[in-house]
């Protein structure tokens, strides 16, 4: 696997590469669906393939561990079959979930115990056991455990946190280095700084990643509370030290507006749950702005979601239609919004790399983006 | 609207017919999937286009008075262009959903009282009510006014409120001819047959029906909890009395050898929510019995759903695939789940009408029939 960086913004750190891997090659900047356990919600595989077009998606290792468990994904030869999507997947570490769980997990240098949220099992996830699981899971792309502190954590806490990473990161990558891929495809380690909102912090963090020399770099901890200014500027202390020619992970975030500020500052990839969970509650992303489509005025709104749109979905489904799906609660009104809001955001990516590669990204950016965050 | 009979089979009165409806023609015998309220429970449009091949769908009044509402169905000029459906559709009448709800509504001579189950707010559903309500909804075919008793109401009862159906179906015909249709195309109107399990009230109640000179007739108040081999009786008495030359339709069956059953006796149309709910439930149908993908026996099993399947979720999704998403509650899994019933109930009507074609219907029906209901 390996990155090419093909054309950097004239008038900032955005940037186009490639990303190729086994199952493909992924242009970047790229938004990753959230598959969580094996599925991004409400969307068939081929809706994801021919009308989103996504290039990767995204699986949590804490959910696919728990079900349907590395034994039935091992027989399955891997995620990619079980599931039919012969795309790549990127795989987190499973910690971001198990720090999320509070009461129902403790943490040590070994690793972290957690209760079961499906039936109160024990477990342990450490640094060697998640590079296993996700060897079984069989991603293109496999996270290190990391400690995802909150984002008001004191200093003292974070650095401390921080260290902890970077010990469950070396432990990470010895094991990585040490076992081999299980399908007969190349599977990448991606480092995670931390370091929450203090620039020394993410400094040394992002240089102990930086050692690694690994294929791709992921930026964690952010978007967890912190003030997005705050994010924007962590953002750009990491990318100054990470290495130019590899890609760089922004973990969980965000709004299309979150995107282009963090393209603009050199990021390559993201994932987040926004997309479709947004959409489930009623919420369209335009380049006009937001819609809640539960809003009494989408009632007779007989034009389609996006008549220019490439996805059938915006073509073919109205405003009102949507609108009613959503108040009766029909599975048919989560799927449209989903896959609405997937195409888009997308779209979001795909526009942003074609103006990186026209050399006008900036300009672009600061044209669309005071439409993004309007409540239409 | 017409019917056209294309062969009955020599052996039984299975039928093979064509009914040319404005919007498209309809090979019968057919079923249709159920569309509650404007939409196939977690089913694109196109899916039910292109790959159940779906004819002609249903839609239930009763849901679409309710939400999104008259006002808003006939703004959108009818439920085809607010769903964007452009095959025909068949609409209850809304008594069968109106009686279901049972201390909230009210019988008169002049029609139903009844607590909406959304908000409590009070309705009436009168027969002229409910034939100008499904002008405003533009199906191609309307239902009659009807009560429907339970499967095991007294000889007395039972009369008593087929009675009160025939004055109904009087004055839906009287207000079907009466009025015109709202968007430019033909509308039929199809009485219903009651009587529940006495034969001599099916037959006056079918003879009442048959006066009526309509383009298709319907025998309703079956299903409803009486004995299958007394449906199976009421239906031949019915249809040795209803014109053989128009559509009878069995409202709300049912499983797959009912279907076949129904047919071998004459019967051209169904619907039915089970391949969708039980779908929705982990239960497959297919044509070597019922699959319960909960069971923990699909775990492991990692073949395609069905790989000569005409229909893509069938070859490329697996049994371990669906026992995840429906185990772990993905909507993905309720989506897999109904695309499969539904195209596998289309296969059943389509290859029962190749064989009545063919003039075999009953030797391939008593071959088929004991698989159907094997539990796998």
């Amino acid at each position: 696997m390996h990155f090419d960086l093909i054309k950097t913004d004239p008038c900032s750190s955005a940037r186009a590469g490639i990303l190729h891997t086994d199952h493909g090659d992924i242009e970047t900047p790229i938004f990753m669906p959230v598959g969580t356990v094996g599925s991004v919600k409400a969307v068939h595989q081929r809706e994801l393939r021919n009308e989103i077009n996504a290039q990767i998606i995204l699986g949590n290792t804490y959910h696919l561990y728990l079900r349907p468990g590395t034994e039935i994904l091992a027989a399955a030869s891997g995620l990619h079959k079980f599931m039919g999507w012969e795309r790549p997947i990127l795989t987190d570490s499973g910690g971001f979930q198990v720090f999320s769980l509070a009461e129902n997990r403790k943490l040590s240098e070994q690793g972290c115990t957690f209760k079961s949220h499906i039936d109160g099992s024990k477990h342990i996830f450490t640094p060697e056991g998640v590079v296993d699981i996700q060897r079984m899971i069989g991603s293109d792309i496999m996270m290190a455990l990391d400690e995802c502190p909150p984002g008001e954590s004191p200093y003292d806490y974070a650095r401390k946190s921080m260290e902890l990473t970077h010990r469950w990161m070396d432990r990470c990558f010895q094991r990585y280095l040490e076992t081999e891929p299980l399908y007969g495809y190349n599977q990448a380690l991606f480092p995670i700084v931390q370091g929450c909102k203090y620039p020394e912090l993410r400094r040394i963090s992002a240089e102990h990643a930086a050692s690694k020399d690994a294929v791709g770099y992921a930026i964690g901890g952010l978007a967890v509370g912190e003030p997005t200014e705050i994010m924007y500027q962590m953002i750009e202390i990491v990318n100054t030290i990470l290495p130019v020619e590899r890609p760089r992970y922004l973990m969980g975030v965000g709004t299309p507006a979150n995107l282009l500020e963090a393209i603009e500052r050199g990021v390559d990839m993201f994932d987040c749950v926004m997309p479709t969970r947004n959409g489930r509650n009623g919420m369209l992303f335009t380049w006009n702005g937001t819609v809640n489509i539960k809003n009494k005025k989408w009632e007779h709104c007989f034009e389609p979601i996006d008549s220019e749109s490439s996805s059938e979905v915006d073509r073919v489904y109205t405003y009102a239609y949507l609108h009613h799906l959503i108040k009766s609660e029909e599975i048919l009104g989560l799927q449209i919004a989903s896959i609405h809001n997937l195409h888009f955001y997308l779209e979001v990516v795909k526009t942003a790399r074609q103006h990186i590669l026209a050399g006008d990204y900036a300009k672009w950016k600061s044209l669309v983006l005071p439409h993004l965050s309007v409540r239409l």
